[in-house]
């Protein structure tokens, strides 16, 4: 059986090739099972899928603006990419903590030999609490990178269930008190209302110290750019509540020229490249593959929308 | 028993705490067991050590310059550091790596938005093939990590001997073909007469290709800077025979300011803090504990030389 897939609006080399490799046909929408929706938000969506449409993948982890419009039915399966792009997120995260503890931004900057400034600032991660505010795909994917870097890691989710490979878990409901034990902290939870400037100035200033010398801690952002209150945290930054902060995430993004941000020696930051596009194009077109061998076999897809629980 | 031990030329708390809870005593040369020498280099070390001095701890792993003086008799033992500082810096070098894999020198400079320009072109540590060159204790400190971070590991040593962790282990015989077989190259080996420019022109145009789009590769360089021709370097990273490289040691050190490394975006430069102090003080006061122990249990000790095989 050769399965029949729509890809819309476009497709890509890596898209075309794994679904060759995996023996699907790329066919028209009324002739499809299967639809593979590449774009990143909802633009140019059909307005009515056909009866024929059995499964829709989407390309994105986050799928918070499809519930909301309302487009997703339950006349049919929806998937999202959840855990597709995590692996490569969460080695942005370890990056842009590894490189404020190593204070590459004011390196990067030099044109002359600070050493004599910052050999006795820079850090190791060796012996860190670090804080994953929300342990969800991308968070649990630090974990192992984490622990091999020699950090010690407290998962924080909802329910403080047990996640595995922290050395603990704590309830959302008690960030405050994690962030003191912390030494730093990274931001990997979804923008939900709930978590709409989850860290303000209380909770920067909770941001624990470090084990050696009592510096402040540092917070990287790799989630969404609305969990933190930007003004509260440049302050943070330009007072020394905390040492650093490393963000591919902003809020307003893109963050406007002129921002006081851009030029901070302790602020590294990235535009929002956290999940590199040749490797998003690659991870998708695996994940499909993987989907799609799932839906021939008849057995639950990866990342099955659930409307009743998600975010 | 309670152990002497001379600390010259100069203690600090992190070293004073530590041979407190060891339960050893600091006393005068002429009264103690052992010497820890304190000092980076030869300046100021006794030049006749009385007879009593039965063991000398010196702080450096590289101890070149200590065999080259004749400085290390055979009356004693005498143990390097070697080891002590292996993980902080194999950490650094991760850092440079994924900081130049995700462009952090461009980013870092940047004061506008620029993922139009990056998004595309950031890589992932993940699924690439790094040569370590040179693996010593800095460089099987580095496995585990790029193992972790999803990349593959090619060990380069003397002997082509296997290397616990690496997916291949090669003689420094074969050095171009495993560059040509690498995505990426780190540089950890010691400074020899015979590692001296070990990495030129040649090399850095095998050093091998992005598994997605082709791009060159990136070199890192915590080791020492006489390993690289310098030149040829700059003039690979200027015409893009490689894509990037993160340098922690140059040759000549301090790098003079005004050379066209310190503006290059595509080089990521730290001034030799892969060793960061305080760590640097607190690793070696560990160390120094863990000698101390086996020293009074009249056992072997961790990185005792032999002047007959060192470097």
């Amino acid at each position: 059986m050769t399965l029949k897939m729509a890809v819309l609006p476009t497709s890509n080399l890596y898209l075309d090739n794994a679904l060759e490799s995996a023996g699907a046909a790329v066919v028209s929408l009324d002739d499809a099972q299967a639809l593979i929706w590449t774009g990143s938000d909802q633009t140019g969506f059909p307005h009515e899928l056909p009866k024929n449409i059995e499964w829709v993948q989407l390309k994105s982890a986050g799928i918070r603006p499809w519930i909301t419009s309302g487009r997703i039915d339950s006349y049919r399966k929806w998937t999202s990419a959840v855990g597709a792009y995590s692996d490569d997120v969460a080695e942005h995260a370890v990056a842009l903590l590894l490189g404020s503890l190593r204070q590459l931004p004011l390196h990067a900057r030099a044109s002359t030999w600070l050493k004599a400034d910052t050999w006795d600032t820079v850090r190791s991660l060796r012996g860190r609490k670090v804080a994953i505010v929300g342990a969800g795909s991308i968070g649990r994917a630090m974990i192992p990178l984490l622990n091999s870097h020699g950090a010690r890691v407290i998962a924080v989710n909802r329910s403080g269930h047990d996640v595995e490979g922290a050395e603990t878990t704590a309830a959302s409901g008690d960030l405050e008190e994690v962030l003191t034990a912390a030494d730093d902290a990274v931001l990997s939870g979804a923008s939900t209302d709930e978590t709409h400037h989850l860290i303000g100035a209380t909770q920067l200033a909770a941001l624990g110290s470090d084990p050696l010398d009592g510096a402040p801690g540092v917070l990287v952002n790799i989630a969404r750019g609305d969990l933190v209150d930007t003004d509260a945290l440049t302050h943070a930054l330009q007072s020394g509540t905390i040492s650093g902060a490393g963000l591919d995430v902003f809020d307003p993004e893109p963050l406007p020229s002129g921002h006081p941000l851009w030029t901070m020696d302790n602020v590294l930051i990235t535009p929002h490249i956290a999940n590199p596009k040749q490797r998003m194009l690659k991870n998708f077109a695996d994940f499909v593959v993987k989907n799609l061998c799932l839906f021939e076999a008849g057995r639950k897809l990866k990342a099955e929308i659930d409307l009743n629980r998600s975010y």
